[in-house]
């Protein structure tokens, strides 16, 4: 449905999908089995070559098929989207995956695509998707649950996200949705542009 | 001004406070040298005790003081203050201090107040301010310009934050910023509560 509107981003500019501080959607592969989840703590972490850190728990299965790939990708969801964020944040692929064979791309009725630069299985109708590549960092991930990585190839929709700016006007229903707790978000609003104030003295 | 709204946030929920991906000014002090600058790039990084992670680049001023005095606050500016993240972070502290004997919160006549666990500089009329101690990672700090604290004390302006949620309906004016670029920012807007998709399969 959307992939006419899907369009590579500029890598030096791809840390702007996720500068006004989105909630994501996080999703891996590895060796045929794959999987989603939500998380609302990720950012960028530098400009050229584009990085990004994520939190990603213990607890979750796509945590396990990051390390184990070495690759993951993360998708900003949009207004339309919150209660499939909302489902994939609040139930566990590892026993859908590895209990009863299902997986939450099926259990949700998800439409994906494949990227073009990991086998992180995408989702359509997201406002965009950054496939990336981990930096090994056993002691922080360890710690902190805090992983980090590169942007390899970045796309959005180019209905809200072009040129290097967010352009929600007129779609709605496409703004990014950025969580306070227990599924509620605030969305993106206005824009407004600032100049900086002189100096009072 | 503002100090009345100001009210202690539960250090469990403090992490809500920058959930959403506001764009935050962080300041820090140290043996009587004091700077602030604007970061995009923060977000929560445990619930209890509440962490968080800001990058920090290598020529900040700021991130100086942070190093020297083990500490350091995040603040969550608003709209009404755009003009004012815009100067903060678009001027060096560290010339100011340094060559000519100002400061920014001298230079941009800022309106300060001290916080309950650090002596990191507070600036009143923002929506929030956390105040942080750093888990010293050199290795992260390094090689990614990447710092990681406990939030020790959090309060709120109880106008647009209380019992765990923001609501900024009728104060326009306080709600919070996400920078994109260059100035451009998008602001918190409506809020959405979503609950979970059904299973399809």
């Amino acid at each position: 449905m959307s992939v006419s509107y899907r369009r590579p981003v500029e890598p030096d500019k791809a840390y702007r999908l996720l500068n006004h501080g989105p909630t994501v959607l996080v999703s891996a592969a590895h060796e045929g089995k794959r999987n989603i989840m939500a998380a609302a703590w990720s950012m960028p972490l530098d400009f050229k070559p584009g990085k990004v850190a994520v939190v990603l728990d213990k607890s979750t299965w796509t945590r396990i098929l990051v390390e184990a790939s070495g690759h993951f990708a993360l998708q900003v969801p949009t207004v339309a989207q919150a209660q499939m964020v909302e489902a994939v944040g609040s139930s566990s692929g590892k026993t859908l995956n590895e209990q009863e064979g299902l997986d939450k791309f099926a259990a949700y009725g998800l439409t994906l695509f494949l990227g073009q630069a990991t086998e992180a299985p995408l989702i359509e109708g997201c406002a965009a998707w950054l496939e990336c590549r981990l930096y090994p960092e056993p002691h922080i991930q360890e710690t902190y649950d805090l992983f980090l990585g590169e942007i390899l190839f970045a796309q959005a929709d180019e209905r809200v996200f072009s040129n290097g700016r967010w352009h929600f006007e007129g779609h709605d229903e496409m703004r990014t949705i950025h969580h306070v707790a227990g599924g509620h978000f605030i969305t993106a609003g206005a824009a407004i542009d600032a100049t900086a104030m002189p100096r009072v003295r």
